[in-house]
Order: C-alpha cells, then structure tokens, then sequence
C-alpha cells in the first residue's frame, strides 16, 4: 500500500477505536467493538477522505462520515455473516458464532444507527444531499444482498443480472463513500455524479478481479484456497460467461461437472473448459473496459491533475492486485 | 377512539399504502409490504402529527416523517419476532415464518434505511435537530430490546432496572414521536423537552397498564389469555413487585410456583399472592404517579388549552383501554 493509503487507515483505525461506545448493555456494544477491531482494509472510508481531499476537505473534517461508512459497511458484513452462516470472518469467530444470531442482529441495527449518527455529522448546508446518497446506497445495497441470495436458488441468471447484482451489493458503497466526499467538499453536482461513477466502476471491475483470482489466483497470495467459488458452483462472472458460450462438448461437460461434488478434480476440469473457452480473456476485457470507463470519470472533473492523483494510484493498485 | 385519533390514524393508513415500494427484489419488498400492511394502532405516527399540530403544523407537513417514525416502529417489531421466535403477529404469521430469517433480517434493514429516508423529509432548518433525536432514540430502542433479551436469564432484576427497560425499549419511541413533532413545528428547546417527557412517562405508564392488564384484565376484551405473564415466569413490574414485597410464606409460595411449570392454577395461585400482597394497587399508584407527571410537563407548554385537548385526550383514553 502506497503512504497515502496506509496514513489514512491509520486515521481510520484510530478514529474507530476512539468511538467511545457506551460499556452496557455489554451484550450490545461488546460485539460492535470486536467487529470493528478485526481490522479489514478500511478502503471505503480511505475513498471518502480521498474525495473530500480532492475538493479541499482536510482529513479531520471528513473523519466522522468516513467512519460513518466504515461502521455502516461493517454492519452489512455483519447481518451477511448470518445469512451467509460463515463461521469466520478474517480469520476471526463471527457474532453469531461467537455470541448468537439474535445478539448479531441487534448489535447489526446498532451499527447502522450508529452509522447515521457518524455520517450526519457534516456542515449543515451539505446535510440532506448527503444523508439522502447515504440512504440511497444503504438501500441498493440490502437490494443487492437479496439478488444475491436469490440468485443462489435460481437455476439461470444472465451476466447482465449478475453485473447489476454486484452493482449494487458492493459497487455502489465505493461509488457512495467518494460520492459524499465530493459533497462535503461542496463539488458540483456534476463532478458528484462523476466521482460517483469512477467509484461504481471501479467497484465493479474489483469484483470481477475477485472472480478471476480465485481461479486464476496463487493460492499463497490470494489467502484462500484457489477454486472455492467452482467447488460451491458459485453464479461468478466466469462460470456466467462459460454458460453462455459453452456448446457441444463442453456444454455436456461444464453440465456433467456442475451436477457433481468434487475436489481437485472438479477445480481442475472446469479451469480447463474456462481455458478452452477463453474465459479470463474475457472476465480481463471487461475489468479493462470498467477500468477505463472509471477513469473517464475521473479525467472529466475539472480540478488539477495532482489533486486527482491519490485516486489514480489507488484504483491503480487495486485492479493489479493479487490478492 | 375519538374522531381526532381516527382520522389520523386513516391518514396514516392511506399514507404507507401509497410508499410506491418498488416492486422488485419481490422478497424484499413484498415482506415490507406485508408487515405494513397488517395493522396496528398507529400510536406513534398519531403522536407525531398531534404534537406538530399543536405548535401550528398541518398533518399534510407532517406525514412524511410520521410514517417515518411508524416504518421504524415495524421494523423493531419485525427483528424482535425473530429474537422471540414468535409465531403470529397481530393473527398473521410473522415474516421468519412466512419468508425466512435471513429474509426477515434483511427486509428488516431495508425498513430501517426507507424509515431514514421518511424521516428527513423535513425542512432542512430542522433536519438535523430531527434526525439527532430520531437516531438516539433508536439506539435506546436497541438497547431496550437487548436489556429485555439480557433480563430474561438474570435471576434477579430491580424494579428501576426493569422501569429504565421499559422506558428504552417502548417509551422513548412515543417521546421521540411527539419530539419530533415539536421539533417541526418549531417549538423551542424547553417545549421539545416537555413534549418528549410527556411521551416517556406515558409511555411507561402504558406499558405497567400492559403489565396489569394481563393479570386483571377482561380476557375477552384483553384480546390475548389472561395470565400468559405469569405463565412464562415473565419478569413484569407486578412479579418483581411482589418478589420485593414478599417474604414468610408468601415468598415460599411464590417462588414454589415460579419453579412450576403449570396452567390455570398456578395462575390462580400466583393471582392470589399478588392480591395478598396489594400488588394491583401498587403498580396502580405508580401508573397514576407517571400519568400525573406526565399531564405537568403537557401543561407547561405555553399554548393555548384548545391546543393540547387532542393530547390530553388521547393520553386518558390510553389509561383507560381494557385492551
């Protein structure tokens, strides 16, 4: 990570655990300082700070919303961890696990309240606009948690449902947090809408690299094990676009490995009909044109090029990640 | 119910059927419709357009955040369904039930974030002392719940931890109602304070009336079985009375029948030891206690009387209901 980015996790992580929860009722906010303390790479947050800095905002000044973002992005990942019945969440026993699902949904609603009060503390003259991108967000966001789990009994989805599934499950929070940067920063509501956009973008080509790596990924660096999403036969962009162009042969084989459990084999026999089928050419083509529509966006904000520059690196960084 | 309670309960009735909630994801949003759907008093919006009303603001200026406040209100009661693992609500299946939990908690949140949204729309001179109270009331509602969850497998609770219970998890939604109120119609901070104690103390009172009803109620005006408290060993403010009050033989036989699993005659029994120990005419005196603190701080609003007569109204009829 550049310095800019590790400086402003620091002001992150700092800033989370000087929130000052109450101690009781301990079964309340216990579960909320562990889930913040578990660390995590606090990249929307860091986008926040990043977008008000581009429009003159000191760091402090955008430090509550920014946590506000963090809290409310924790809270998500808290309430999917039930959903989900994950045992671990970096590496850690999850809320539930750890305390119960009851306890992790309420301490969840806890989080989201507190999330509001973080993110309403900005001059009030930018209030409602940016309460109201806030709350836009947080909605499209429950609405890509349920296409998500819809999906998952749904015997076909297209790569079109699937591009605006992760839209909104993940894309739109990047999109959101330099969203209301830029409105702190009072920008106008075009160089709003185009941050906005840099950040959907972005947000959506850093899912499809999620895709890609764990296929394409080396096992060591990526941190899990690779093939996990072919093992669960998991709806990702890769296997999507194999379903569309897979015919004949491979058809009948994707199919054949589809219907069966597995383990290495499976991993290694659907690798090697996306490999046929020219699957990560396709998934690298995609992430390049969401890569470049993002920059676009970035380029069209009439302010100096070395106030742009922060971003560039980052979204630089990310897209070349190998983990 | 007088026509002034009527009439804004049938405002607020049309008002949730024309939220226009977007028809897809279907299983996010039909379960939002559905809870929305099955009734209720609509205590809290009431509140808050007759405390608006009361500083000169018509119900039309006030609707959109008293669905707010009725939207929040569902989605508590929608999660606490799933903590108490209840089967009905209002006769009708609850959401866990007829959906799923992992429905359940996620239509829950999209409640919460459309319950925000509601709620700022409020002239912006406002909005941030509105969403101020909005959200630590919401934050005490969370902590009420949990200190309701925490309370159940305590062996012994205080009458003041159980009062302060309440106040969180029920009362302070009824303040924060008739605060915000207020607070659009511009009533001073002094005002703001009297309302919302107002609310609270009522709030409190209602929910001992809860609290005896269930012992001495009519059943069949009661609506539920009478005696289902004693039942489930349920700590209420009539049986931690008695447990303080209690000693000799009657906190032997109490706590004899507290160990009991049984039916009608251990709510007979139990019924009993209540009566021998004055129990009714305590929780009477201090349900008496709040009503009339609460009627000083209506009071020392300075309106004229026509203005509060609504209130006043509606809080009498709320002491008296047998149901």
């Amino acid at each position: 990570m550049s310095t800019s980015v590790t400086l402003r996790q620091s002001l992150i992580e700092e800033g989370l655990l000087s929130l000052q929860l109450p101690s009781s009722p301990a079964n309340l906010y216990d579960p909320i300082r562990y889930m913040l303390s578990i660390g995590g790479k606090r990249m929307r947050p860091v986008l926040l700070l990043m977008g008000a800095e581009m429009f003159g905002v000191g760091n402090q000044q955008a430090l509550a919303p920014a946590l506000g973002i963090e809290v409310f992005h924790n809270f998500t990942l808290l309430h999917d961890d039930i959903m989900d019945k994950a045992p671990l969440r970096r590496g850690k026993a999850t809320i539930h696990e750890k305390w119960s699902p009851d306890i992790a949904i309420l301490s969840g609603d806890t989080m989201f309240v507190k999330s509001c009060q973080l993110m309403m503390q900005v001059p009030s003259s930018v209030m409602p606009a940016v309460m109201s991108l806030f709350f836009k967000t947080a909605m499209e966001v429950c609405e890509g948690q349920q296409l998500d789990m819809d999906f998952q009994s749904m015997p076909v989805v297209s790569i079109d449902q699937y591009l605006n599934m992760i839209r909104l499950k993940t894309a739109v929070l990047l999109g959101g947090s330099l969203g209301v940067g830029a409105l702190i920063g009072n920008a106008s509501a075009d160089d709003v809408q185009h941050l906005y956009d840099f950040g959907v973008n972005l947000g959506v080509a850093f899912q499809l690299q999620d895709d890609i790596l764990d296929v394409y990924g080396d096992a060591e660096k990526f941190g899990k094990q690779v093939g996990g999403d072919i093992l669960a036969n998991k709806k990702t962009f890769l296997l999507l676009t194999a379903l569309e162009l897979a015919d004949g042969d491979a058809e009948i084989e994707l199919k054949h490995w589809l219907a069966k459990d597995g383990g290495d084999d499976k991993v290694i026999a659907v690798t090697g009909i996306f490999n046929r089928l020219g699957i990560l050419q396709r998934a690298q083509q995609k992430m390049d044109d969401l890569y470049r529509e993002a920059m676009q966006h970035l380029d069209a904000i009439p302010v100096p090029q070395e106030r742009k520059s922060m971003l560039r690196d980052l979204a630089m960084m990310l897209m070349q990640r190998e983990q």
